[in-house]
């Protein structure tokens, strides 16, 4: 058979998420019923349940997290769809990109035809420092973690390595979180809601009503570069340099696309996957790329066909500021090392050159690890589809981009999808 | 598409598996190692292994155990496969079995030729009670554990269940513990490498070396009957009905059925695969059988082909003796109600008319979980290709069943193996 192609065609026929934040009051279970639910009205034409075959569930540690394992099943006798196949994949933060990958195997494969990919974690239960503790089972703990990293250590240290190597200045991180808390604000499941310029009036107001002197910062970028504003988290990324802990849930529906008329008068379709996979930090020759994302990048690519340049718009993994600068590098939408002056140029916008992170990224939005992955894919598919709302990308965009890394690069997962101009 | 057919047909052409047992001086890495070397030894043709393009890792709870999560790339790193894909999938003790068919279809998708799959799992560095609860977040967290259950309680309630609908007697489960530790015996890799005679006997020189009156036991039954021998772990279950807290690591090379005969000159195929899943047991009309088993058992026996007189052998997941003989009805080899008159009469011995487990199953060779399933793949191509020395099943078996169970019943999936009469 011919290398790196699918033996099937595969589209989205529906997508749904619940909001992102942080839910005390709810388990994962109920997170997820929300996003079902949501999966489920967006299916335009008919959806019958009971017609879904298989499940597959991105998560990162429920394990820890819920102290529950063994989760696929569970969640898929909760929304009714018991007895099929049901799997949970994990590979860290990218679980969630990992599980539709599975999901277009499987149906490539031609033992079903239609297939629930779900992704999920409830992570606020938990106290911060035990939260910390368990996203850094993620990283290599008989190597990295023994050596005094968390998950904000090795990204600074990526952010350092970056700002050597290119001469470049961290107030492109700052752009970056302007834009994501820009289009987080467009987006009412993001966790959070409210641009940087909202966050900073309110922060002023506060200093205020407790009789403080009121800051004098007067821009964004004031605020973000005050460390009495943003302080430093592990320098030189600073709190508005990191995504959130967060509970969410996603739910996207797959079916074969030779039946993908029969569920949607618009399908959205898969036309290329790439996964790779790398050892630790340590082993690698710089820290201002992951090799596995551009491996994942170039697979992708070239099982659709397509560029960097035909990409229309692209959700990344941002869990740091610097990864989605990095993220934009390892996808060939800007040289090596000229990614913080295009995020500082703003062709990263909503209406720039190379739209990032519409949603709100995984910073704005919210990074529930597991779910993150969908939540994506949830994102691009209403771009695609042209019902995105205030945050559509003008245009109307045909080809899209989901970008998801598991660890510090240990796993890289990359899709493409398309609309076709059969379906306008 | 013809419904529960793979596009494509795939073949075992290596299997390897490290010594079951307790190994404290030893990481999941190093036992995986020891698997991925003998599973590169077993494949008789040529393995470059770079050929290698993609690793399902089946691992229940590494996150729990050794405080590592994200271990599919770790491991791919360790024995040199970077950057593949590489894919942890968990669903609970059926890990591996489901690893397994998530490496079938995706050889069947197109996307590869050639895919390793490993079951690993390394329990007994944490103190046995943790062990417990670990193993307890397999089961439903939020209805079943509150309700005071643990593992041993599960299938003891499901053993109680059973006596009580068939009228039958506990002294079968003692009949299945004797028959596993007789295949075990014969079995290097095994974590008891005794029979129940020996350990009787090793246990009455015991009691005389410690001046303590000899026991009386004449007959493994007289041992395994006393409470001083084999004392109740949760009633009607016995200690020599449970099967042990394991280290272990397993591995299996796919390849696409075209290109097996590059790989191997006995290519063991892959005829039948089918999986399900289940709710938590309150939500069952009885206990006496697992529905996820049959419902798995009839779409691996439909995609095959064969209907259970043709197994030669089986693997079956006897993580309780009582499994064993639910095992053996669930997946059509006796009646319901006639599987513990079975064991009795020796119908599953190595030279009985459905051998089982003569590998020694998860009571004598050990569970460590998430490798469980993939060790049950090791045994069978073993036997299949007439390797399997003192405990090969006699009169060449050519097609063979394995039967992978997670949780109490909440995954299931079923595998089916044949030698093809052209690789004599």
């Amino acid at each position: 058979m011919e290398k790196n192609k699918l033996a099937r065609g595969v589209a989205v026929v529906g997508a749904g998420m619940s909001k992102f934040g942080s839910f005390p009051e709810k388990t994962s279970r109920d997170l997820f019923v929300e996003a079902f639910q949501e999966m489920k009205h967006s299916v335009d034409k008919e959806l019958d349940t009971r017609n879904i075959e298989a499940f597959y569930l991105g998560n990162f540690s429920s394990d820890q997290f819920e102290k529950q394992a063994h989760l696929a099943p569970i969640i898929a006798n909760w929304v009714g769809l018991s007895p099929i196949p049901a799997t949970r994949v994990e590979d860290a933060c990218a679980s969630g990109g990992v599980a539709l990958r599975e999901a277009v195997l499987a149906i490539a494969s031609g033992m079903y035809d239609v297939v629930l990919v779900g992704g999920l974690e409830k992570m606020t239960d938990l106290p911060i420092d035990q939260v910390t503790e368990a996203l850094g089972t993620a990283a290599d703990t008989q190597f990295e973690i023994p050596a005094g990293f968390t998950f904000p250590g090795f990204y600074a240290a990526m952010a350092t390595a970056y700002l050597d190597e290119y001469d470049a200045t961290p107030l492109a991180f700052s752009h970056v979180s302007i834009k994501n808390h820009k289009n987080g604000a467009l987006n009412d499941k993001a966790q959070f809601g409210q641009t940087i310029a909202e966050i900073m009036k309110a922060k002023k107001e506060r200093a205020v009503k407790k009789g403080l002197p009121e800051p004098t910062w007067q821009t964004e970028m004031d605020f973000l570069t005050d460390p009495k504003g943003n302080p430093a988290i592990a320098w030189p990324l600073t709190l508005f340099d990191c995504s959130p802990v967060s509970d969410g849930g996603a739910a996207v529906l797959l079916v074969a696309e030779e039946i993908a008329h029969k569920y949607s008068a618009h399908p959205i379709f898969v036309i290329g996957s790439g996964q790779a996979s790398d050892g630790a930090l340590h082993d690698r020759a710089t820290l201002s790329y992951i090799p596995a994302a551009q491996e994942a990048a170039e697979k992708a690519y070239e099982m659709a066909g397509k560029k960097p340049t035909d990409m229309d718009l692209a959700e990344v993994h941002d869990c740091f500021t610097i990864a989605e600068i990095i993220a934009t590098e390892d996808l060939g939408f800007f040289e090596r090392g000229e990614g913080w002056k295009a995020a500082m140029a703003g062709k990263t916008a909503r209406d720039g050159e190379h739209p990032v992170n519409t949603s709100g990224g995984l910073k704005a939005k919210g990074h529930p690890v597991g779910a993150s992955g969908v939540g994506q894919v949830v994102e691009v598919w209403k771009q695609l589809r042209g019902i995105a709302g205030q945050r559509q990308v003008p245009g109307r965009p045909s080809v899209a981009l989901t970008h998801n890394v598991g660890g510090s690069g240990q796993t890289c997962v990359v899709h493409i999808f398309e609309r076709r101009n059969s379906d306008e």
